[in-house]
């Protein structure tokens, strides 16, 4: 129902032609398809502010490229995750756009978010690094101060309890660990804010491509645990940044 | 190194009898277990207002009440989960204690905390109560207003839309469903703020005790979910109340 | 939004006192709940004449009898599925009820649908039984002629073939299998209906409880087979009441 | 047993060579061979107008095109799905034949068959666009007039809503999703039509490759859903083009 | 089609009121029911001597007596397998009839087929001892001399290495482990006959009810191995007792 | 021990300088090794006449062509399964051997073994072709008649049962199968001879390589099937090979 | 071969009625059997002073019982697992045995064996007690002095690190966990020696009986790690006592 | 915590401006960052003469040449595991290293440590050669005395008994295998010392990529097995390296 068929039956209803039983009818029996056109505005708005994503694996360049340009003029910031090196050269040169090649993160941003503090992301090993630099990237552009501190495994507990101060700044933990995923119960027993946990597919043999480390995580004894996909350093950054930003209107 | 001993070094070298090389060796020498005993208690003292819980789970109605007695001495407040009903009857007529038949959670509570806005708990089938109710009950009990929705599964989409201006309401929301756990996804769809997933064992057959929604709601296209183990309501109500009361001292 | 309060904005507008872009604003304005509440009604009506389910697995003897009572006030026919003893004969006595001990259905009819042709429910095993009787049950409620074939495992082809003439003559089959489930493609090769696979819990070992028949069903090399959770007969049943009233109002 | 065989007993008997109770015997004791070769004939007269299918993964461009030649003759029309490129080439410049790179599917046509009116194809995501394609052109092919509709995740569940309308025009509807496939329950909610649900590969870590959202589909809580193999867009286009003819001569 | 039905047919082809093209047509039309109902003696001649088999598990006390009178009068030997206690002591004082507590085998033997040499059963541990003992009974009252060998698991070769001689002796051996199932490629690589590995269900924790053993005789490293279900004795001694008997009329 | 050794031994014994006692410690104090020594002649012996095998697969070149100039100046006849390309034409132009590129099996065989009837080798479809022949080139360098048929899928159970009276020939069938693997199950109950089944990775989706059909395999309802590993028709052959010469010295 | 017929060969040797080559022929045809008719003394004396096993799970009252008089006749102490209360109930009060309810542990010790210093066996939660109780009792009975550490999971990694100097006396550890288990790569990270891992049944969901910190414990990052099965803390406390003895004679 | 800071304190403290609660106080309130700073050389020392590893796997040249280049600096001795040909060729040419490219170890050894005896790596088959020798170079390394024993599968376990004799001077044995690994219960069957079983991922099908010889392995009948994860020839030998060492300083 678009406006104007609206309007017209209001005016109907106003001069009479339409009794009011009449009109409640139809707009009662107004599908859902009208509905959802009056709302997904409502919706967006309520939605503004979060960068869009562009989920740019499985995707050709001509998708993303058209994709990108798409959301260039409806926002001025979004992100495109796990691109290929195609999919970033045929974007490397635009203005506002920068590529980082560990992550596989394209980040298109006017002007940067204010940052409020604070996210600490911490990753086990230095092959968890492409899940760790996702998350660091996706917090900051969506505005977290972030904190990133990486390979401190439990195997070398002293690494990471040189950390122990810092841990109690933050509101909020990304923990990204592949292998065992131990790391995620030590770090969540250090601290009392809530932790978001990502397991990686970092490891070989029984591993099994994340799923040790994504059971692990989901068995912790900590309760302030919660987890994401394996390799989803994209969703706890999200989600890690919602958290910070509880209360905010 | 009891504190003791510590005086005595610290007197030793104030007296001169320990020069400060020496001292400062001791202090570094002094292994992770004096460092532990120090810091235990700071490290409660950090956690001070969160109730304990005894997992009642595999454990005698002796063990149960043992840590009940030790708890009452120490807590105001302290949630028992997955009590049997022997453990339940042992501990009824306790003074503070009350007993939650449906979730299996007992609480023991002097004086309830005040409750901070809001949480609501989301349960897709009646089936789920159980789960429903732990989740319920734990995020109460660590002092947050808590709304429950029940029996909103997905297929009658309706039903879950009914709710649309309250589910804008909540800081936080923890959604439980069993079967195929898609109610997660559109829940999450639908506002803006953290959703924490609870799948639970609730199904048949291809559900594997709860592996179908555990999986399902892991692999959410909405971004703002994060996943607890199943059946596990009380470890996303701790989060959930971590989550909202973020911020506070 | 009640029906007084839209009466009232309607009113408004036609006395002048809210104006058209007023009155749209608040129509747009309307958030989901409220298109529910309205469309509620119209949901049901569209399903009517298909009867509701009671899944009464996991319900307490009152759950299930309080859901009864509500739900015969309502509709004049509607199932209850994998019913316990004790709910069974909590309703045994009850008028239009009856029990099938096999299937552990219970239905309520008061007056039975007219049954269009032809369903026919074939299962491999008597092992089957309970599954193939509650598609075949659930199907004749639902107002299908239903013939039901048993132990006509693949094993013993001749016995399949000997109802080469009777298979053809349905519009749908639903093929109940466990063990290897290879009764699916066998039927489904026979015939040029579509095919509802259910695998059922029949079998052992590396049966793992359903899955192997399950399997073999989803990667049948049939292409007129769809599939269902194992020991759903009343999923296939209603998916395939459904095909055999395809076009009517 | 070769007609002439059968010819020569026929006339031993008229002429009383063969009593009736030995030609009975022979007849009888006639192999399934024999058997076999009198009903292929009538088995493949019964599926006529169902065109055939090449699935042309796994086989050399040789297979291929010796298996089209061999179809072209004997039939007006067929599918090739899950063609590689290099099959494709083979065929490309062919009469008849058109090829589909999205979906991979080629199609020999000599003259379109009338679609009859009316299946939806509903994908969650444009990565599932290949499957998606997939069971459109078979559906098409296959007589049957098609919608589709893609990018419809119930992350966003206005935008499914928007199609509620079009959605109950359909006798039967094919929904494809990755991720966590919950599109499957919502729209089989929302309509009274059997749904044909297609879990796609598309996802990552604890997707498994398809197996989350192939788990989710056949926990569906709506009872009209029947699950093909993962990516099978091809299975569920026969069976829905199936169900749409129902009752066709 | 029933037998006067063909006599009437080839009757009036006789009497010249059928020409040969029709009668001809008409028998080749004669659908797979028919056919099915001429060759079912056949099929059954065909197996004459096998015994036939209740597999009595998941069956009611009724059901397997009921199965027990009819089989009787068809038979001069039948197995019943997986009968539960009930089951058991309802047949236990009928004629021919004895019933192994172990196994859990019921035999019915008028008369004892003579045996044939040789079958050995070798089991790795006294807990495997139910799967054994119904390999041993099955393949007995198939007409096979059977040799029982127990406890003798390769962590203590020495104890398997004593009956090298007699594993000579075998035309076929059934080897029986639970735990690793190491016993099948140790006996494998000992003899130069065939070999039927059974896993059992026999162990805790990683194996998984007999999926451990179960993948490690799949993966024998000897190739004269084949595998049947886990704690599949009779299926092992049915296609023993095939092996033993090749070549037989 | 040497020989050498143990006559020094029996000499010293004989010339009374050993007595009986001490002859007799040494000679069971003898350990294992000097034992294996003895034996293993005696094995190779036993084992005659059965073609040694490189599984090619894994190795380099260089380690397959060194394999086999040392089997070459050892025995008349021997396998290479699962060949590269590079392995393959490293020994192409050998004198006695053959390549198969299909199976990718390489056979040296200065001379034919007479061939003993009579094994079947059954294929589903035509993807399945390389186990197929990978069973059926073992089988006939191990001395077997073959008879191969393929492309007999159940979903059209009259291609099969056209070759019932070929199936009753068989001392033994090899059954292939991908996809469902039903192929298995139905085989089995046309025949009364033992049937060896192999899965093949054949399929896609929730195929898993293979496992489905394996499931299915090892849950078949016919008793006279046994099962090897995924793709494995060379231990099928080796398997069927043994079987078709039972009793022979 | 018994000892007789041997003497009876040397006799005829030494009386020249064998010659050397003959006997030699009859050494080396020895089969098998009786080359471990020899070794079983020289192997059960190697294994002297280990205590044997009885693993009482799935075996009856009687044969655990009738075993246990067995060993008491050959053995001053031994020991019996995973007991019933019916069987431990049989041996109650018989002398020189004890039982323990919590780990079901049966000892039989007529005197100890000297305790060898240091197993250390850490448990991560009372609910392990049961293993970790086991891995006591074995150890000890084995010869080994046993610390006991029980309650040290890693979500408060204080309570471990207050064990720091004492895990520095142990020559091997038993780590024992459920839930999540990463207590074990904390625990190896603190110590050089080697860690036998045991994952336990404790946990429930996502934790599959175990599987969780199975595949945990073998994907530790931990180099000092080797994991047993699932609640086996006997072997875990057998590979331990092993350690622990090395270089002993 | 620095060290100035500590003199600081602890001077305050001699002269009177801070007393000794104060004192105390600010010692117990260090947190663990400095307590970690203190204890980090203490670890590093405790682990001396253990050398470091580099996992390459996942590393880019640099980051391996970097790392390569800061140990050098560190330590006389160190390992780099599952090289690339890339970062091999990277450091091919350097002083004090070697690499292996079978097992794709890397070794920079400025003087060999002395070789303890004795630990023994046997290996089933010769696929299991980059595994076995991963173990050997890395226990050889540690300083251990190392046979190697290669190919002796158990279905010739001939060949495995000829070293019994050897297999009886190890202190610990590394046993390798792929396919079923049922070499690891036999060997632990043989002897006396703790056997470390490495499943490896050489297999095909059901093997799952060495789940199948890992479980057989974590179910293994000999109770002196522990295991790693699949191909994890380093941490077997990393483990076994610390039991050859047991009780030196």
């Amino acid at each position: 129902m678009h406006k104007k068929e609206l309007e017209k039956l209001l005016e109907d209803h106003k001069s009479g032609t339409l009794d009011t039983e009449q009109l409640i009818k139809q707009l009662t029996d107004m599908p859902f398809k009208q509905f959802a056109d009056f709302h997904m505005d409502h919706l967006r708005e309520l939605k503004k502010g979060f960068p869009e994503v562009i989920w740019a694996q499985n995707k050709t360049v001509k998708q993303v490229t058209d994709a990108y340009e798409e959301l260039k003029n409806k926002s001025k910031r979004f992100l495109l995750t796990r691109m290929t090196d195609e999919q970033a050269e045929a974007l490397n040169n635009k203005t506002h756009f920068a590529f980082d090649a560990i992550s596989r993160v394209g980040i298109y941003e006017e002007e940067p978010l204010p940052k409020k503090g604070h996210i600490i992301v911490i990753g086990a090993g230095t092959s968890d690094m492409p899940v760790v630099k996702e998350a660091e990237l996706v917090a900051e552009t969506m505005g977290n101060k972030v904190t990133t501190i990486i390979d401190v495994g439990v195997a070398g507990i002293h690494r990471l309890l040189a950390y122990y101060d810092k841990l109690q700044e933050a509101n909020v933990i990304i923990a990204v660990a592949g292998m065992e995923g131990a790391l995620v119960s030590v770090v969540a027993g250090l601290v009392k804010c809530p932790v978001i946990a990502v397991p990686t597919s970092v490891g070989y043999g029984s591993h099994l491509q994340g799923i040790a480390p994504l059971l692990s995580m989901l068995n912790s004894c900590a309760p302030n645990v919660s987890v994401v996909n394996i390799d989803n350093g994209f969703g706890a950054a999200y989600q890690a940044s919602l958290i910070n930003h509880i209360g905010e209107e």
